[in-house]
């Protein structure tokens, strides 16, 4: 796929083609599942997490290659004062993250986690949207198809973070247009907003919903106008995942809004991402329900970077090696059942 | 201390003497967490979490030597059909743990924990709690004292499990002797129940509760009498894990009960204490929220194996990283706040 000229139409098209669960994959898991020297569910959460793995995969669970993803783009709309932080800082924290001082990669060296930051154009700001759309349906594209990109070192697990001074007005108004209901209710305090960012921040997301509002039956539309070059570029690399059968792990608030446009698109189409937790930002909870997804933790993190999702991939890993790792009742020589 | 012949008034002793939190190393912890490179909070959880380790080591924040710890133990209310697995089952899982085969073995090689199992006299299962006291007040203190041998690897972090086919019986008496309610409420399916062994379970708590409730005001004899190997020795290592500035993470519903002795005898005995997880078994839920802790994680496990607090240890060890390898705004050139 080329990074230039893709219109909205090819997008269309690869989600109208998205491959199903691999069933083989699934049914194989589960027999071995059955043997495994421990009561039957008693994993829980982590029985799924591997039925997931195979299931997308096509493969035995494994975890071998985890990449943390992080987009890294500038908005238009900060310049209305929207958020606790200059503009600047999106550059700064992207030097930071190249050089290691960041929260994820702490995590990521934690856990082992390959990390690659993408930033995307930081001098060119999108436009702002309380003035017209954010983007040109070329720039969306284009900017989706660099996403896409993310799948470039073969990870066999995505995770996806972003980076964005003003970003969660930008996941505000988005899940605003996408889900319904009052905007209110879908703006939070960011990176620490007092009461008149706050303001600043509700009034931005209203006028650019009054603004788009004949557009956003549309989701490409919504990512166009209301979105960003990370949240284009998250639901792009959401899509080239699933196309290429690796699982993905979504991080917060504004990773979310990006995944939903394509939820919006096919309700199916996010059904190899896991939603690694749930963010302190209030609408965080209120786009996962609405989407019927179970976030994995529940920390009252609100960072981005793809930290939370980080977390959640060290349980995935833990899944899958509990999977692959384990005796059988057989090999060790424990009685399944009493009588 | 002497594994032999330490009677109850030497706990009481040490636990009127339990050390408190350093409020140095909480002080010095909170100034560097301001200057990190992050919205001052956003990292929820992981920040409190970073807290009580300096807190309840006096050091800065770190996990360099994480232990799990598992003791195993069989009782003779086991013989009553309590379980869906036969006692023989402990030994084989010993053996298993000892192998590297189970579920446990798999979580610690994910996270670089190191893994110790205590066999507590398996071929010698507690008396039935139904027809008389589980153990004499010699052998109760005596494995307390054993468990106080977990520390003897100096770990800076222990996470705590546990193993014994009947143990969840044995959990829900000790959890409704020191607790109150309804016996029924805290006896759950276990490690799989059918209706009938549940019957059996109820009618073994019952009938426990029923002969020891005059003794069941002393928090020790809840653990004489109701109680296990394995238990007392989690609750002797809880103990010298704070006598010893080494904080804790309890594992699930077994671990908890054990661990509720000590709350009981003093409300901040457990204050270095992080619950990892909650179980699947319905009585832990009510447990942690009568002693007002909130769990780590919710994963909707129940296999004990210490294999709750150990995916817990993993975003412990995340929460270390992130305090003590983050830059701060000033090292990594990025402005704190706009004007």
């Amino acid at each position: 796929m080329s990074v230039t000229g893709l219109p909205f139409d090819d997008i269309r098209d690869l989600v109208k083609k998205l491959p199903g669960p691999d069933r083989k994959a699934i049914h194989d898991k589960r027999h071995r599942e059955a043997e495994l020297t421990k009561p039957a569910g008693s994993l829980g959460r982590l029985e799924e997490i591997s039925e997931w793995l195979a299931a997308w995969t096509g493969r035995p669970p494994a975890v071998n290659r985890p990449m943390v993803v992080v987009f890294a783009g500038n908005h238009g709309v900060a310049q209305k004062g929207v958020s606790a932080f200059p503009p600047e800082v999106t550059a700064q924290m992207a030097a930071n993250f190249a050089a290691g001082g960041a929260a994820i990669n702490q995590i990521c060296a934690t856990f082992d986690l390959g990390l690659k930051v993408f930033d995307l154009a930081l001098e060119v700001p999108t436009a702002d949207f309380t003035e017209g759309p954010a983007m040109d349906e070329r720039t969306c594209v284009a900017t989706m198809a660099y996403g896409m990109e993310a799948l470039a070192g073969e990870p066999d697990l995505l995770i996806i973070g972003e980076m964005g001074i003003g970003n969660t007005t930008v996941a505000a108004a988005m899940s605003a247009a996408l889900f319904g209901g009052d905007p209110k209710t879908w703006v939070g305090r960011g990176t620490g907003n007092d009461a008149e960012a706050m303001a600043r921040k509700l009034e931005a997301v209203e006028k650019g919903l009054a603004l788009h509002g004949p557009h956003i039956s549309d989701p490409l539309e919504v990512l166009r106008r209301l979105g960003g070059r990370e949240l284009a570029a998250m639901a792009g690399a959401i899509l080239a995942a699933r196309t290429q059968r690796v699982p993905v792990i979504v991080d917060g608030y504004v990773a979310t809004a990006a995944a939903a446009v394509l939820w919006k698109m096919d309700p199916g189409a996010l059904d190899h991402c896991l939603f690694g937790h749930v963010s302190a930002e209030p609408g965080h909870i209120r786009a996962l329900e609405a989407m019927g997804k179970i976030p994995l933790l529940a920390l009252g993190m609100r960072l981005g970077e793809g930290t939370g999702a980080a977390l959640a991939a060290a349980i995935v890993k833990a899944a899958a090696r509990c999977h692959s790792g384990m005796a059988t009742f057989e090999q060790a020589g424990v009685a399944e059942k009493a009588e």
